[in-house]
């Protein structure tokens, strides 16, 4: 029942991880790049979706959301982060803005992610699930 | 990066939670039962809402969702569970039946819930985020 804090080390890892996938990833359109977000076997609960698991599937879900659906921007603040073992979950919100023909879209989500640390030593989301926050 | 199995005891001890919550509170509308199933400062992110943070608020929120909006029936089913150090997480799924006035309505969601286990043994949800699926 413990609360372990997460070192500073690791923090600055998991932020550094949270600012590829919006500076690169979504504001930068490099779908490729979700190869350092998530873990390979990494699984996501996106809403109103059934779970879609394993990169490959991933990147497929994202094209769709930052290519064709126009996802810009989705900047993350952590709200709160605890170490689980050798893993750690952290609860965060974003805000999401999608440009369509129409016009720019706004959105609040908050999120849960489960973190594991990669062979390569980077902390990556390994399990992600969101949902919508009343603006 | 392994996944850790959960140990069938404390799978069983999950379960039964699980039940308790399905059971006694959604279906026996038996709310002070969540001191049974939330750790004390648990945390819940429910859909189209903010954080809910501590047990009596989210009692106040189940009895809101079972009292006045009719939740009836929220049977769980376990997708996966890993342990994470001493603490775990499980996806599963939820059946949600409505009763209103005009009859049942259903909605389907899925969940991750990070496990705590309690200073008296059982184990009980201490983060807990759903969403909608598609039916």
């Amino acid at each position: 029942m413990g609360q372990a804090a997460v070192p500073r080390t690791i923090l600055q890892a998991m932020e550094a991880t949270n600012r590829l996938f919006s500076e690169q990833v979504v504001a930068g359109k490099q779908i490729a790049r979700l190869d350092g977000v998530y873990t390979e076997d990494a699984a996501i609960l996106p809403p109103d979706s059934e779970i879609v698991r394993g990169r490959e599937k991933i990147k497929q879900f994202w094209s769709k959301v930052i290519i064709e659906a126009g996802l810009s921007a989705a900047p993350l603040t952590t709200v709160e982060a605890e170490m689980l073992g050798d893993a750690a979950y952290e609860i965060g919100t974003a805000q999401l803005t999608f440009q369509g023909p129409s016009g720019a879209s706004q959105v609040s989500v908050k999120y849960i992610v489960v973190w594991k640390q990669d062979a390569d030593g980077s902390w990556k989301w390994h399990r992600d699930i969101w949902n919508p926050t009343p603006r």
